[in-house]
């Protein structure tokens, strides 16, 4: 068997994943162009694997019918908004990803974003790398008002991290009785409620046909204008050009965008000083990657040897793109 | 009576301080060169004034032997390096200042600060800004140890903050029994086993003779080869210069450092993109800075009317002074 490893970095910073691979007799190719590969670029590459090993590039349609010889895709992550599910299926194409390890690691970076947000510390350090000073001023998250769009795992995170700082939380979730939220400071409302009364907004979503540009002009401008806004969920969720142009209208305080429709990023908002933007980096730690890459390469292995795969997509995921056709 | 507001910026986001002064029937003249003032600039201004409502600039024997009819200092912050105690004192200067009111904004910002490092989150923005694309590895607060050095309002204010991620913390004081610290996550320690053993080191401490210069080379190279050091105190703690020269030799990964030796800093940490610098921001949220302008006004009007001050400097502070002679 095959596997096409198309997820990029892997096992750079800890070779875990590549030696579970090779222990168990798992041949396999890297990703040789060593980025997002785009559909083209996949299709050229998949005629003759079993396994992908993959991150977020397209899984498509036509990516699968080129595929032959395709039995697993194993999702070195969560999102799922980047595999046709259902073509998968029609194909007998099994398809595992991994849930919880991406979770701790997005929801610490959030937190960190929202305090650079609130505080201006990368407008300052931007400055201060030209020599100049400016003391600017700041608000405290503890004062804050923090609307968390999604209470999912990395969501419930975030609303752990912040227990430590005191601030007023409001959760909006399509399913609120399935969150494991808990938290005494939290309050469930609607997401409008929450778009115009919080300080910070911060996205915890996937990306399906139902938050597909959940956030046009219309929300923004519902936003207090000295709102902040923080995407590490998917590209996609707030439609980049118009928050381009709310923030460039002078609307809204800050934002800081991890994720975009279209990655490597170059786009326009690159040119606010306002807004903070980091390369996906939301499950970068050291930890969270290796055991996303490791979890994601046993899945393979198990695969290749028979086993019963342990994080098989559920069905619920399925039924969400059905219902986007 | 007259004062003379040194400090800047002064009611700027909130006019309160203004109008405590205006309704309290106190004359007063506003810093006019709008920066921090020299030992130099501020003679010339002293010679009429009663009481100097105080940024941190250096009032020294010069400063207060040209200032003859100084009767109080009150100072808009915590730190007392910057005011001869002893010399106020034989000219009968009384000295207060307002030591709760800054540490909420400093302690928050140096959680976002820790986590900024870890991910790399200001190298990804300045390259994000430039159209250049890399996923930066980086590590967890929650799998780091951070040691705290100084365990005063502002370092118990740290700890509290870190209860949400659960890491281990390891603190240092020099009157341990004396600080509030009561989280059962903490241990204490020597700070030469912090240096060594901390992902994280940070410093909460007063700049007095003991503390000053306290991290040269040789400390910073006792730390981690990955450590990363945070300074929201006071420059002139970590030697900048040694701080400079370790850094660029490779060794510790990163530093967030807001508080400078001489400020305006325009010195070579600026070259560094893995130094995260700040301009002076730690209490500059706009609640604790007000907070802090109006406990400053409040004293002065007080004094002004006769009433007695509440937040005089206490004795230990003029005792660890004395020691330093």
């Amino acid at each position: 068997m095959k596997a096409l490893v198309t997820t990029v970095p892997f096992g750079a910073e800890d070779q875990t994943p590549l030696k579970i691979l090779e222990k168990g007799g798992v041949e396999y190719l890297v990703n040789p162009l060593n980025k997002k590969l785009t559909e083209e670029e996949l299709m050229e590459l998949v005629s003759d694997v079993d396994i992908i090993i993959a991150g977020t590039e397209p899984i498509t349609r036509n990516v699968l019918a080129r595929a032959n010889k395709l039995k697993l895709i194993s999702r070195v992550g969560i999102g799922l908004d980047s595999v046709d599910l259902l073509e998968a299926r029609k194909r007998n194409v099994k398809v595992c990803y991994t849930p919880d390890a991406p979770a701790p690691a997005v929801a610490e970076l959030t937190i960190g974003l929202m305090i650079s947000l609130l505080r201006r510390v990368q407008i300052s350090n931007l400055r201060m790398h030209r020599q100049q000073w400016h003391r600017y001023f700041g608000r405290r998250l503890s004062e804050c008002t923090v609307g968390v769009i999604g209470a999912g795992r990395i969501g419930v995170g975030v609303i752990k991290h912040l227990s430590g700082f005191g601030c007023k939380i409001l959760v909006n979730d399509i399913a609120p009785e399935n969150s494991a939220c808990e938290s005494d400071a939290i309050e469930w409302q609607d997401k409008e409620s929450i778009y115009r009364q919080a300080d910070i907004i911060t996205f915890h979503l996937p990306l399906t046909q139902d938050t597909k540009h959940l956030v046009t002009k219309k929300e923004l401008e519902m936003m207090r204008h000295d709102a902040v806004v923080i995407n590490t969920s998917r590209g996609g969720i707030i439609v980049e050009s118009d928050l381009f142009d709310v923030m460039s209208s002078g609307h809204i305080n800050g934002a800081a965008i991890d994720v975009f429709e279209q990655e490597p990023y170059t786009g326009p908002l690159s040119k606010l000083e306002n807004c903070l933007l980091t390369a996906h980096m939301g499950s970068m730690s050291v930890d969270c990657r290796a055991r996303m890459e490791i979890e994601a390469t046993q899945e393979a292995v198990r695969f290749f040897s028979g086993e019963p795969l342990i994080r098989e997509v559920p069905e619920e995921e399925y039924i969400v793109q059905e219902k986007s056709l």
